[in-house]
């Protein structure tokens, strides 16, 4: 079975004290409510485990319930960090799911097409990892002030979410980050740790990420909302 | 005095067979004309000097007149490099113009206040180009299929235009650039390669450049057409 873990408990610090992003209205629902509605929609997935804010579980039911997203499965409270929500997440999968795709509720521009390709890479190669090539010329800079290089952009992709694993796999990763205390940004860099190579698969249309307030007329645009 | 050079001399591969993507149509008017009357509204700015491809030439003077653009004092025909492009434009100054601003025709969204900021940050310490911190992770990707590594996102800024500079730095760099036969992405690179320090001008609203057809829906949406 392939499951779907998706994180929304996060901070949202740079929309504004205590507003949780992944319950920001897009148009006519809540941001969260398009990435659960292309995952029910994916064919590949059979259920979803959803990670939200401890203070956010009843209201994850009830978009549940208002919008009949039956392959939520279950509705966890996440950790600090996204890696300890997604932890959360892991441990409530049985034993006959062996893919995870992990997604960032706060990316309500995933597509059904998007998850089945990163599944059909998880089962082949271990892992598959939405990703788009950089296209802008990338510098380093100093205390945000002074470029001092340039660097070779053409091997950097920015990497998003979905973010799909064999379970074996993510969970061996997660756990040697516990046990080392790292901290990682996302879950591609935990499995990297382990030395295996991580799989891309190369996303053409903006998935974008909802940081700021600018963000939702540009997501409410590409969604054709 | 203060001058832009405005390149749209590229090739637009990625748009099809021969199309020239600053004269595409964006809403009532052709992609160049957005940064055209940016430039025209800036009142930092005195005179435009526009690098077009030579079979655009004619066009390029006709959408001047139409629409009325004052400060284009010049049309030139590009290299087929852009560091060709700017060189031809940088020639049309004359020694008045200290503060030259290069801009990509692709990127219809710049605005009169980024122009301006680039302008004040060349005035004071020589340079100022438009940039934006990398929000999503960036890794190094091998032959385009496996993630090898993640890069300290934390001080990787993408860069775009407008690129402004003294116009003796900028001269005296592409100089250098084309005396050693080195190809660079941006002039920002050229003046790097003077071993000068090239400063940021942090950019919050999304400057998109055209160039695939979903570039322009995103434009048209992020300029409200």
């Amino acid at each position: 079975m392939n499951y779907a873990v998706i994180v929304a408990a996060g901070k949202s610090e740079r929309m504004g004290p205590n507003v949780d992003k992944a319950f920001l209205s897009l148009g006519t629902k809540p941001v969260l409510a398009y990435s659960l509605l292309a995952y029910e929609k994916c064919q590949d997935i059979d259920g979803i485990v959803l990670v939200v804010r401890k203070d956010r579980l009843e209201a994850a039911y009830g978009l549940t319930q208002m919008f009949g997203y039956s392959k939520v499965k279950k509705i966890v409270a996440g950790g600090t960090r996204r890696q300890d929500s997604v932890a959360n997440g892991l441990q409530q999968l049985n034993d006959e799911v062996r893919i995870v795709s992990v997604h960032d509720g706060a990316r309500p521009c995933v597509t059904p097409a998007i998850i089945s390709e990163s599944i059909k890479a998880a089962k082949r190669y271990g892992s598959g990892v939405a990703a788009g090539k950089i296209t802008d010329t990338v510098k380093v800079v100093e205390n945000n002030v002074s470029i001092t290089k340039t660097l070779d952009r053409s091997n950097l992709w920015t990497v998003q979410t979905p973010q799909t694993f064999k379970v074996e796999l993510l969970r061996k990763a997660l756990g040697v980050v516990a046990r080392k205390r790292v901290v990682v940004t996302d879950e591609s860099a935990a499995v990297e740790l382990l030395g295996e190579k991580v799989r891309i698969v190369p996303v053409v249309q903006p998935n974008v990420k909802i940081t700021t307030p600018d963000d939702l007329v540009l997501a409410a645009t590409l969604l054709r909302l």
